[in-house]
């Protein structure tokens, strides 16, 4: 059975070379030049990571059912050979976020900031993975940890999505995000 | 700040006595003598406890606003000195659960099962805490820890409740649930 843990360590180790690191809001990460990807609870290839961010694969916390069908018609699974591109992009949420009721953060995601939307249109050239790390602990540094996997060609239609999902109500919520571009060497 | 972690540990120590444990669905516990409510990640009092169970209080997950202000309105702290009895009750749902979408459960939760509906009618004579675990590692023995603080005469009302929900839709999906009572000395 595949792990529901993943884990992201940062250093000079791992399949993915680090070419550029922006931090999008809050508080920076440590520079490193690799990135190591790691399904279940193993220790990194790495003996002292700069950093090692953890999270979980969990329910979906949004989406509704007819959502679920479009999406699972076509999004593409990790790990296509093609997508020599990713994005890793760990995130937090502000406390007032948290404290909104399913219903106001639901209208907030989908309703007002078409963040399902909005996605699929950018549907199959990217495949994305979410992590959940605020309940894991209460200090884990992010809520979330994104990652995306494209084609070198689809690198600027990514973009063209960060930018309008960070223009959108949703992410007035957003305290902290930082994004990191690799390469599969 | 108060913490968001909480830990029950079963044994021989702690300020609450157990006088009946319920294996309602699922594998069993080890029956234990006495429960530790332990705020935050602190060591139990107790060196060799015979289980230790960790949740974390999260967002709500299914609760809309109109529901949270009347669940606000009438709701009671736990720790009142009247609630001399509890029930700690860990419960943990099917993977068929975990993989509906988020209209899927909010509409077993609530307009097929009433579950809000109901326990305002306990209100305010039981106190809740809710405690989420199942994304906190691969290897939780249980999805939540759920802990109910009432006074000795409100305990048959108490049991009304649970007859009540677990009579539901919802308790299609409970896979493992053991109710455990305990007396504060």
């Amino acid at each position: 059975m595949s792990s529901r843990l993943f884990q992201f360590a940062g250093g000079d180790a791992g399949a993915w070379r680090v070419v550029r690191t922006e931090v999008v809001a809050g508080e920076p990460l440590p520079e490193v030049k690799r990135l190591d990807v790691i399904s279940g609870p193993k220790a990194t290839s790495e003996s002292t990571p700069a950093w090692c961010l953890r999270g979980m694969l969990s329910n979906v916390r949004y989406v509704v059912r007819d959502e679920r069908t479009k999406l699972a018609a076509i999004q593409p699974e990790l790990g296509r050979r093609e997508a020599s591109r990713a994005a890793f992009i760990p995130m937090s949420k502000s406390a007032a976020w948290w404290d909104l009721t399913q219903d106001e953060r639901r209208a907030v995601f989908e309703e007002q900031s078409r963040h399902i939307g909005l996605s699929l249109r950018y549907l199959p050239a990217v495949a994305r993975g979410l992590y959940h790390c605020r309940d894991m602990s209460e200090s884990e540094p992010f809520d979330f940890l994104a990652w995306f996997e494209f084609a070198a060609a689809h690198e600027p239609a990514f973009n063209e999505m960060l930018v309008e999902l960070r223009a959108s109500e949703e992410w007035r919520y957003v305290t902290r995000e930082i994004d990191i571009r690799v390469v599969r060497d």
